[in-house]
C-alpha cells in the first residue's frame, strides 16, 4: 500500500467564462460548488452518496469549509480537484481537497467537515456504524497543509447589508444553498479590494438554515489588516453562517 | 450529405445539485450558462472561438436568446445540448440549440442571435468576410421548432425592484455577465408562482452594458394570463435588457 492513492478521487474541470470574475479568474463561489460536487461524486462512487443515503432517509450536511489558495484557475484553463476522507468520528467526518493547476501542481487546498442526519428526525447519525463501519476504510493520510477551520465570533451590532431571500437562493431542500451564502458574503466587499488583493483564505461555518422570504443581515468586522470576520443573522438575531476572509 | 450532422455539436451535462431550484429541476440561468458555453465550444472547434477572435481583437456579443421547454432536467440527471448555425448575415448570425433528456429525446429548443465586434472600436465586424467567408460553410438546416425572439416594449413607469450591481455580477469584460441578468429577472417572481407553474418560454434581448455600482431598475408588465414583459433600465432611463417570461 502506498498510502491509498485509490482512496483519492480526482475530477477535471475547465474554468468557464461566466464562472470567472472581472480578473478572469474562477470565483470562490464556483470553486466551492466544484468542491462540494467532488465530495458528492467521491461519496457516491463508494456507496455513501446522497442518492443512496436518501433512500435510507439520511443526508449529508456541510458544517464547515476552509479554502486556502496561492492561485486561482484562469478563464478556459483546465484544472483538477482531488478529494479524500481524512477522519471519521462518530458524528463528523473530515474531507480534504487539493486544487491542481493544468500542470498538476497544487495551487490550493481545502478542508470540510460533514455530519449525517436523519431526514425524518433531523438528528445526527452515527457514522461509525453506517454500513457496518465501512466508511472508515476510506480514511487516507494524504497531506493537507492548511489550517483547520477556526472559530469566528462577531460582536458588531450594526449590519453592513441586508438581503431578502429570493427564488434563486433556494435549493431542493427548501433552504438557501451553501454556495449562495459564499456569493452574498463576497459581495460585501467593494470590487476595488479584489483589484488590489486576492483571497488567500476563506472559511465558512454553516450554523442554521434560512428560508425563502427570511431577511438576512450581514455583520462584518475587520480583525486584521487583511482579515475580516462575517456573521449572517436571520430575522434579527439567529446566526445562520459565520465566515472569515483573508486577503493578500 | 445528410443535412450536416457533422455541423451539429453535441455536449453532455449533468444537473448538479447546487444548479437546481427548490423543485429539483435545473434553473433557467444555469441552462443559459450551458447554452452559451456550447456556443463557445462549437465556435472554438471550428476556428471562430473567443480565444482566436481575441487574438485578432474581435469578440462575439450575444444579442438575443429565446428558450422554450417542455421539461427541465432533474437533479443528477444527464442531459445534452446540441448546437448549430442556422444563418449567417453580414452583421448577425443565428445559432440554435436543442436540449435532449437522458434518453436523447428533445425537451426544448433555443435560438440565439450574435454579432461580432471589434474590441478596439466596439463597431460590428462583417461576418461574411471573416476568414474568407468560411463561417457560412457551417450553416445547417436542422429543425428548430420554436418561434424567433420577439419584440418586448414595457411602458411601466414604476420599478418593481432595484438592485445595485456587485462584485459577483461582473465578468472579465468589466460588465454584468449575461447569465446574472437572467437570475435577477427570475428573482422578480415569487417562489409560489414557480410552485404552481413552470417556465414555458423565456426571452432575453441584450441592449446595452451595465457596470459595477450602476443601479438597475426592473420594470415588469403582465401582458397575458401567464405572460410577463420585463425591462431593466440603469441609472434612470437607459434600457439595458428586455425579457419575456411565459409560464404554463
Amino acid at each position: 500500500m502506498t498510502g491509498g492513492e485509490d482512496k483519492v478521487g480526482t475530477y477535471k474541470f475547465v474554468a468557464e467564462p461566466f464562472h470567472c470574475d472581472f480578473s478572469g479568474r474562477l470565483t470562490m463561489s464556483v470553486l466551492g460548488n466544484h468542491l462540494l460536487n467532488c465530495a458528492g461524486f467521491h461519496a457516491a462512487d463508494r456507496g455513501f452518496g446522497m442518492a443512496t443515503l436518501n433512500e435510507n432517509h439520511y443526508t449529508w450536511v456541510l458544517s464547515r469549509l476552509a479554502v486556502e489558495l496561492e492561485d486561482m484557475p484562469r478563464q478556459y484553463e483546465e484544472f483538477s480537484i482531488q478529494t479524500w476522507v481524512e477522519n471519521v468520528y462518530r458524528l463528523f467526518t473530515d474531507r480534504n481537497f487539493a486544487i491542481l493547476n493544468n500542470e498538476g501542481k497544487p495551487i490550493g487546498y481545502a478542508r470540510s467537515v460533514w455530519a449525517m442526519i436523519s431526514m425524518e428526525t433531523r438528528k445526527p447519525a452515527d457514522l461509525l456504524t453506517l454500513h457496518g463501519g465501512s466508511i472508515t476504510g476510506y480514511v487516507c493520510d494524504k497531506e493537507c497543509p492548511i489550517g483547520k477551520p477556526g472559530r469566528v465570533k462577531v460582536a458588531e451590532k450594526t449590519p453592513l447589508f441586508h438581503y431578502q431571500i429570493r427564488y434563486s437562493d433556494i435549493d431542493i431542500n427548501g433552504h438557501v444553498n451553501s454556495i449562495k451564502y459564499i456569493e452574498h458574503i463576497l459581495d460585501l466587499f467593494p470590487i476595488g479590494l479584489f483589484k488590489e488583493k486576492r483571497i488567500k483564505r476563506f472559511e465558512m461555518a454553516y450554523v442554521a438554515e434560512s428560508y425563502y422570504d427570511d431577511t438576512l443581515n450581514f455583520y462584518r468586522e475587520k480583525v486584521g489588516e487583511n482579515e475580516y470576520d462575517i456573521e449572517v443573522r436571520k430575522n434579527g438575531t439567529d446566526v445562520v453562517v459565520r465566515s472569515k476572509v483573508i486577503f493578500m
